[in-house]
């Protein structure tokens, strides 16, 4: 059974030896009170959430898988996953680094990037639930109308509704260009969305009271190619103006996908039949609007590959100190024992010591990548915000 | 669903012009016979049975597995596995490269390796049933006993029984000089093995009517480390002088194991609890005859990653004609479509070029190399068979 340990020292070197975090972020406004000792307590803290709380259910979850109840389309989650979920809100691990206004804790994107490694190295495929969650939140941060955002983000903040991302359809890839689900403009300026997305990850489940899709769909009067795409907040329960839920949106799961390794997650196809949406941002802008949660994404997955390095490698350590196989070439190391452990042998040291520098490689570069992050979002400087920003927005 | 096309024209190129095989194995007492028109009609209906009939049992027995009864120790493969085993023993296949002298067809293993190519580019796991029977096959005409090889050989070239090889233990992986399994001599001369046994490809199953275990084990007296390991015959049923089955042998599969991609073949841990055995070879020098099978093992795998590379390679270049994504560098080539298909993509190219080049260098240097085994198998010449046959050996 594989293990977990939080790399609090390593984390720790990197942020407060090699990069002087506190140093940097002390000088944005928002972060003026931020001190080391805040930080390595709230890592700490979510280091021992994710190897006490999630990792355990890692294996365990991969094997189970998701099931689909064709009739309900609901999505029964692995055992555990719900109620580590619960864990998590309670915690208040979904609000770190959201914004004050909206329920948040305000701490830096680069406090809350690092416990998505360790989250990530716990349990990938548990974290994409909340993980998807944050960069829904981001997007409409940054586009959402007023309304969106009063109804909306206090409860993507507080993790008890989560999020989504549906961008892909069956026949177009990556070329969102293609994509053919279709937006009609009602007489209540909402739109009645219909087409067929793929390769959802949470897109159904029982964890959270709602699940806000945000979806990628063409106005009739939409250009061709990606300059026609538009975006659209379509929750699977509508919200009442005064934020309680309403009846269920023909917004359905049809089909569960299978992503290898990460089986805990309900990587959904998604069937919208007349679903009520309402747009984000601008007609035919959706993609730009929407290169906010895909940006967030792609720090999130380069973030799993972190997690991912670091667990294989504390893992590949623990077996390579355990089994034991030949001798060493300079004499036996456990005389004792019928043979050396493999650790000994050069080769399995040489590719020990390879996966451990990745992981110390793209520790560095995740911190330093989101400590500018903060500073383009945090700064005094207008000039500096907005020369940064377009860069992390497409 | 992926599809398989035995690669004909690609085989044939590598024989018959680049390498002259024919001229080659001609040369050679036991196939002074051989034409170019057998090779390819053998193929070709080789080929047509790995299309038509194992190749579309691979996705379903992968996602179907096999299931262990854990009372009756019984193995269920999924389904179709049997069958198509049934259809493999009816046409002759076990016996292609066998000795005439127990009932086999003499070809060249030149042939019964392009044979093997398509076997495992249309379904690895179905391939290994009958893979690890050829093995044992090598091995007993190697080393077995007048007595071993009249009893077994004709079944094994036949295929009517199949055939394991029994290393590795949970505790020592590749280092089998730390193996524990004993080996105690009865009166008769037969031994009581006692023991375990991991990772054992098609260890159990209902394919055939008997399986022929081939185990390391040490005898009472051995010398520790790879020294004193001994080789045993140990058959599922136990075999009567005449040739019938006997009694039921106690050794047992006690659990499947997984292996990725290749669910479809009985992963087993074998338990041997006193069973009855028979020495093969001499006493202590097990790993030297074992090597035959391992070698061949070997080589299996090479003709795995072969087989592999190829169904790989053909299917991604039909996915990459049918998706459409994007327009082509140098302006639309489908016009009438919304896309381009992603062949069209430079790297897209590049990769699926790097992938066909892999599989037709692994091919000629496959045919290259059986051709020198069948030279130093089959060579008038005694000492060019010496000098050929140990690097084989071990």
């Amino acid at each position: 059974m594989p293990s977990y340990t939080p790399p609090l020292r390593d984390m720790q070197f990197v942020m407060h030896e090699l990069l002087n975090v506190v140093d940097e972020l002390k000088m944005l406004t928002p972060h003026a009170d931020i001190d080391a000792d805040t930080i390595n307590a709230v890592l700490e803290e979510g280091g021992k959430f994710c190897s006490e709380v999630i990792a355990p259910i890692n294996a365990s979850g991969d094997a189970e898988g998701c099931q689909l109840d064709k009739t309900t389309h609901e999505v029964a989650t692995p055992k555990g996953v719900k109620e580590a979920y619960k864990q998590y809100v309670e915690g208040g691990w979904p609000a770190l680094s959201c914004d004050p206004a909206y329920g948040g804790q305000g701490l830096p994107f680069t406090v809350n990037q690092a416990f998505y490694e360790m989250l990530n190295g716990a349990n990938q495929a548990w974290t994409m639930y909340p993980g998807l969650s944050h960069g829904a939140y981001e997007c409409l941060h940054a586009h959402g109308t007023e309304e969106q955002k009063k109804l909306f983000l206090p409860k993507l903040t507080s993790g008890e509704w989560t999020g989504t991302m549906c961008l892909t359809e069956p026949h177009c890839g990556t070329d969102l260009g293609m994509l053919r689900t279709k937006a009609e403009p009602q007489a209540d300026g909402s739109y009645k969305i219909t087409g067929q997305k793929i390769f959802i990850s949470a897109g159904e489940h029982g964890l959270a009271d709602n699940i806000v899709h945000l979806v990628l769909a063409r106005l009739p009067d939409a250009p061709a190619g990606s300059k026609g795409i538009s975006l659209f907040l379509v929750p699977k329960f509508k919200v009442n103006a005064d934020g309680s839920l309403g009846e269920r949106n023909p917004i359905f799961c049809s089909g569960l996908e299978h992503k290898m390794g990460i089986h805990g997650n309900s990587t959904c196809q998604m069937t919208l039949d007349g679903a009520t949406g309402t747009l984000v941002g601008q007609p035919h802008k959706g993609l730009a609007a929407m290169f906010v949660m895909m940006n967030a994404a792609r720090l999130g997955v380069g973030n799993q590959s972190l997690g991912l390095t670091e667990v294989a490698y504390q893992n590949a350590v623990a077996y390579a100190k355990d089994l034991l196989q030949m001798r060493s070439l300079s004499g036996p190391k456990a005389p004792d024992k019928p043979a050396d452990p493999i650790i000994v042998h050069p080769d399995v040291r040489k590719m020990l010591l390879t996966a451990r520098a990745y992981a110390e490689g793209a520790r560095m570069l995740q911190v330093y990548t989101v400590l500018q992050l903060d500073k383009a979002f945090a700064s005094d400087d207008e000039d500096e915000r907005r020369s940064a920003r377009p860069s992390w927005r497409c």
